[in-house]
């Protein structure tokens, strides 16, 4: 990672990371897009239509029956670039000082990215979404069907991100 | 774990997990709700409208500038009493056999649980909010606002979810 890339801006704050580690995840696939380079990916997943596919390890493709049935996911993976230690972060396009957990930004303490994808279809232990924005190769944690009922919510407001608009 | 808690019934199918791990995690926090018992938990996020609490971590507290802005939050949780190895399971109120990755059962490769939460309040490291369905004591992972815009799909569904209904 070069320090251009993740570097600490005036005003970002961070801490001293735990010494060891609580749990343990394993990649079960990787994510495929068009984009290689982080200044080429969108700055949201809803900014592309671009169709990505998401590759099921063998060992885990069996958990895909009845996913071809949901019309949406929840993704989630790893952002395996990321600084872990900052609390405090001054986004390029807002340039001014946010909490981390405020923030959608992958640099966090455990970063687990979450997209919401539109499934197009499965072919084997390949699905094609649309709604990713992430790195090519990137690793995957999760897919979980996403449900309307507990997952959406239309009303949901953020406020800092509101006043910024206005 | 009791096996009872978490046997493998009939129609399940297990897989050998990977000998090692390729990422770490660090809880940042615990979530606090009235619930101490499996069988006690709601079946889904929306079934209760107990106020359950998230503490997080003096270390991290810093990074919670902002998030009182936001209506909603995602929340990701460890569950940590999980098994990892299940592929295809029956869940005991469907009584059918539903892929891992088409359900939003604890039991999966990387058992990282999300929930969508209404933030009632913030007192210095103690988030009151709605929406939880899990075991006191939880351990956090991340708190993410939740932006309409990209979160929201109300037009989703799980089609194996509703065959069951109809």
């Amino acid at each position: 990672m070069s320090s251009t890339e993740f570097g600490v801006r005036p005003g970002e704050v961070t801490v001293e990371l735990p010494d060891t580690f609580d749990a343990g995840l394993c990649f079960i696939g990787r994510i495929h897009t068009p984009w290689s380079n982080r200044d080429d990916c969108p700055k949201n997943p809803r900014e592309s239509q671009a169709e990505c596919s998401i590759e099921v390890d063998q060992r885990w493709a069996g958990a895909l029956k009845d996913v071809e049935s949901c019309s949406h996911l929840a993704v989630l993976y790893w952002m395996h670039r990321a600084p872990r230690n900052l609390v405090v972060q001054v986004p390029h396009h807002y340039g001014v000082q946010r909490g981390t957990f405020a923030l959608r930004s992958p640099a966090r303490p455990n970063p687990i990215a979450l997209s919401v994808v539109r499934l197009l279809h499965i072919d084997a232990n390949l699905l094609t979404v649309i709604g990713l924005d992430c790195l090519d190769g990137t690793p995957l944690l999760d897919l979980k069907p996403y449900f309307a009922s507990t997952d959406s919510a239309p009303e949901a407001v953020v406020g800092w991100r509101e006043q910024h608009k206005g």
